[in-house]
């Protein structure tokens, strides 16, 4: 049976929420948690989790709450941990401080937590209430639950295209399609991303940075950088091994890195003459990678998507046409009828700058 | 000089245009028409111009006002006329009514009109001020001004699209790329258009029959189909000849109208194997048309662009993808470098439905 929440519990979850999204530039490989602490109405703390190593949400609540904390409802957008990581757990935390009730958005599935929390909680007398707002906190953690439920990271393609759906020249030209607006909008996508993702072929052609720039003071945790480049041909060269982000170089087992090749680098398996994107996606998991932005041509892009590992597509169309000779958005496709077509769901749409940015997430197949 | 206009003249205005704007499908081909009369913040009359050979705004509005015109201020959208149409010139209708002050939002370049109708009321002794909100204005009659002023009617492309920029797959299969949604909608811009032009092309393709569906009782005047077929191998066949919307075929001067053929046709020039598009539109503004709306294929569609004839773009992008085979939005645009891309300005976009429609308007070239 669902709990029955009230309309404060909503009030105070949708607080919690909004604290958890201030750490998405920086708590990876960490879940965005918040805490709110509350006698009905009345919020005594607020906490939320800011980067990995660091105390999370309910520890800061329960410290600004203090002795108030006492009898009080703690609300929480995710379940509170069991286990001692880097930090003391949560749980014992919110028992010390004498809560009386504990909300949660969601379970951990954390294998070390995974209702370990909740029951702990239990154990103290303290009254457990788990599912509020359970989809929003989803999405707010789609990252972080993507690579715990799935082993491998939420994946979101960003492309910048022309109305008439091209992204670059026939020539390989593709600087710049998109507005100034835009590519300060991608900036703020890649800092919630655990990896950004590229191609050997970009590389060579755009010669990207693929850091994040926000322009301003906010914080982040800086995006490892991964070129997939079967036969290490692109790493003399580029932006991409250049500032204070790593660089991770993902090629072919008989690929071998030049003398004095400092960057980092690992083998990865070759499928039918690529490379093997879904052991890309396991070793990425395993390195703590929850969100993937992949930048890169229309054949990884294709590739990605044509395998079914693409989460989101996040579309900037700039009111500008190429024609039709220029490169396509996503190339082996391989449609030939109408009921083959990919279909996507549209999660939001709005007009940044002259360009339009839409958001989408593909239907698994019928 | 400007005349300085005050917070309550812009409040009577933008009623007025609002009110002129009722009559988008139905007073074709004249322009819409609306007019507010008013003591000072109080109006006493209302009234828009609802379909040619019906009386014009400002008749419907002084009828509405009575006695109690004597002494108000008009306001009008456009120009009051001075000549005697199918009605007689309300310019007299405002005089003899004893108005004390006219402002419209533009000149009519009607030439018939033009400026007559404010000398007209001038030498009445009116106090007349024109210019408010003339940039509203002038979009409202979009239509009516491109052919007046330039000769051709305003020519809008409506294209539905994926979001990899493709309007049809290598099969020419193009139902249903848009949603329900999308299509409604379509309806609405149809019913505005005093002409849809389609190609021989989409006639045996798609089969459409290009006339409005609105499913509801909102009035509206058919506008004429029109099918670009410069050697009539379509005229046996279509639903596009169904239905009591006329329809009007445009061919090759050495064409032969098949024995007995009943549909309306004429002879346009043809240019380089094609049919001559400035021709076409010529033809068309003659007839009465303000605003076509062109629902073709690719080629007609980008030859229409190429030539620097589009002024608007409506787009619907459907959430799917075709793949890198299907056929390009526009064919024909021949871009070679980044430098010769087409701008456009992004005039709205919003959602309907799962589709997103983005209304733009190309730049005329640097």
């Amino acid at each position: 049976m669902t709990p029955a929440f009230t309309a404060t519990d909503h009030v105070h979850m949708a607080r919690a929420l909004r604290l958890a999204e201030k750490g998405a530039y920086t708590t990876k490989p960490n879940p965005m948690v918040g805490c709110v602490i509350a006698h009905g109405d009345e919020v005594v703390g607020e906490g939320w989790h800011e980067r990995a190593g660091e105390p999370h949400a309910e520890v800061h609540a329960l410290r600004a709450a203090g002795e108030r904390a006492r009898g009080a409802t703690a609300y929480v957008t995710l379940e509170p941990c069991a286990h001692t990581g880097r930090t003391g757990p949560c749980s014992e935390a919110l028992i010390a401080a004498g809560v009386a009730r504990v909300v949660a958005a969601m379970r951990d599935p954390f294998p070390q937590v995974d209702g370990a929390g909740f029951v702990k909680l239990q154990a103290a007398g303290i009254e457990v209430a788990s599912g509020l707002m359970e989809a929003q906190a989803r999405a707010l953690n789609r990252g972080y639950l993507s690579r715990i439920e799935r082993g491998r990271p939420w994946l979101r393609v960003k492309l910048a295209t022309s109305l008439d759906g091209r992204s670059a020249l026939a020539s390989g030209e593709s600087k710049w399609i998109s507005g100034e607006a835009s590519r300060l909008d991608v900036q703020h996508w890649r800092a919630r991303a655990g990896a950004i993702v590229t191609g050997a072929g970009t590389v060579l052609a755009d010669d990207p940075s693929l850091t994040v720039r926000l322009h301003d003071d906010t914080a982040f945790v800086a995006p490892l950088r991964v070129v997939l480049d079967p036969g290490l041909a692109t790493v003399a060269r580029g932006r991409v091994r250049e500032g204070d982000a790593p660089t991770l170089y993902l090629h072919a087992p008989d690929a071998k890195p030049p003398r004095g090749f400092a960057a980092q680098h690992a083998a990865v398996p070759m499928h039918e003459g690529l490379i093997d994107l879904e052991a890309v996606l396991k070793l990425l998991a395993e390195r703590g990678v929850n969100e993937i932005q992949l930048e890169a041509g229309a054949t990884l892009a294709g590739a990605f998507l044509a395998g079914g590992w693409v989460d989101e597509v996040l579309l900037y169309v700039a009111p500008v046409l190429l024609g039709e000779s220029a490169r396509p958005l996503f190339d082996g496709l391989g449609i030939e009828a109408m009921k083959d077509k990919l279909r996507l769901d549209l999660v939001d749409v709005r007009r940044i700058g002259e360009d339009t940015r839409v958001l989408l997430q593909p239907r698994p197949p019928q």
